[in-house]
């Protein structure tokens, strides 16, 4: 929505318009990936599209609505998750979205655009706020609609807490034996946690 | 324990020893607290501390054992955990353990260096491998030794998962509903699936 708006501020030919802005997307997320949120400049990603640091401000104004432009690209598989966990019965719902993240998170190519997500938000209250926003509002409020319990938000955000944190001791603290242990049996156990706080009375 | 090796390489007059260990280690956990783990420099401790960067590694040895140091000094409420975890019956495991790790993170006095120490094992290695040791070996491993059951590793690590994640949700990217939540309602839903994660069948 950020792209949008700022591309209405302007009207360079479109065919480049189209082209530099997604050089600019591209050359964004490959910098808020290597050195995460508070490191990456305006001016760094500017450098490392080829164009001026103006422009990028005319595409996508400030730091932060970059940033948010980009996470909405890193994240676009993470956020069909509430289509691909709603299709189906609810009792199979908790499984459904463990798969799901799980199956990003273990994919090397998002992998590290979340790894980065996560990093900054963790680090930076501009970058948490960003995060908040997408997740809290596109992710988990469409889980807790399909779910339909009058506390459905809180449930959503426990069953995320229990992913992002297994997610976070397995992939970036590393600790073991959960670093090495068979996706399986981690959806084995984590599956029906999911589901007992989506969906438990 | 880093300390006591490096305490063992010099003789200086003892309680003058004392006290500016205790001041280079006060020094670094507030520089580590501000400003993470990649941002501290031996440098800086030094010059918060008031002393000479050698006296720093006299004392502490490298920036990693320095950093191992002033975790185990914020550490300590929490690596009582499994004392405290330990009285009572083991059905009641979950919710002791619930209810002490929110303490520390409730806590302002406590929740700074335990943010700290998070921030800086998300965003470097070598934090997260002084965090990993630190909470696997230290308080992970005694919670699971209570549980006795083959997969009692496992088990600890992804009750661990529900309550960090949880904390990170609350504290650090504060999701609503969940940040503003009474910590009774969270300790109600959280402890369950902790107790379940420990010693269910």
């Amino acid at each position: 929505m950020t792209g949008a708006t700022a591309r209405r501020r302007g009207r360079p030919p479109r065919a480049e318009s189209a082209d530099t802005r997604d050089r600019i997307l591209t050359a964004a997320r490959e910098e808020f990936s290597e050195r995460g949120y508070e490191k990456t400049s305006v001016r760094g990603i500017a450098k490392s599209a080829g164009v001026d640091s103006a422009l990028v401000h005319h595409y996508f104004g400030t730091k932060e609505q970059i940033f948010e432009a980009a996470i909405e690209v890193a994240f676009a598989p993470a956020l069909d998750a509430p289509n691909a966990v709603a299709d189906g019965p609810l009792d199979g719902v908790g499984e459904r979205l463990t798969r799901f993240v799980f199956g990003v998170w273990e994919n090397p190519t998002t992998r590290a655009p979340l790894l980065a997500i996560l990093r900054s938000a963790v680090n930076n209250e501009t970058a948490a706020a960003v995060f908040r926003r997408l997740v809290a509002s596109q992710l988990l409020r469409r889980i807790a609609a399909q779910v339909d319990l009058p506390d459905a938000e809180l449930r959503a955000e426990l069953a995320a807490a229990q992913i992002v944190g297994t997610a976070m001791m397995r992939y970036v603290i590393k600790l073991e034996p959960l670093a090495s242990a068979d996706l399986e049996q981690i959806i084995t156990r984590v599956a029906p946690v999911v589901q007992r706080h989506l969906t438990a009375p």
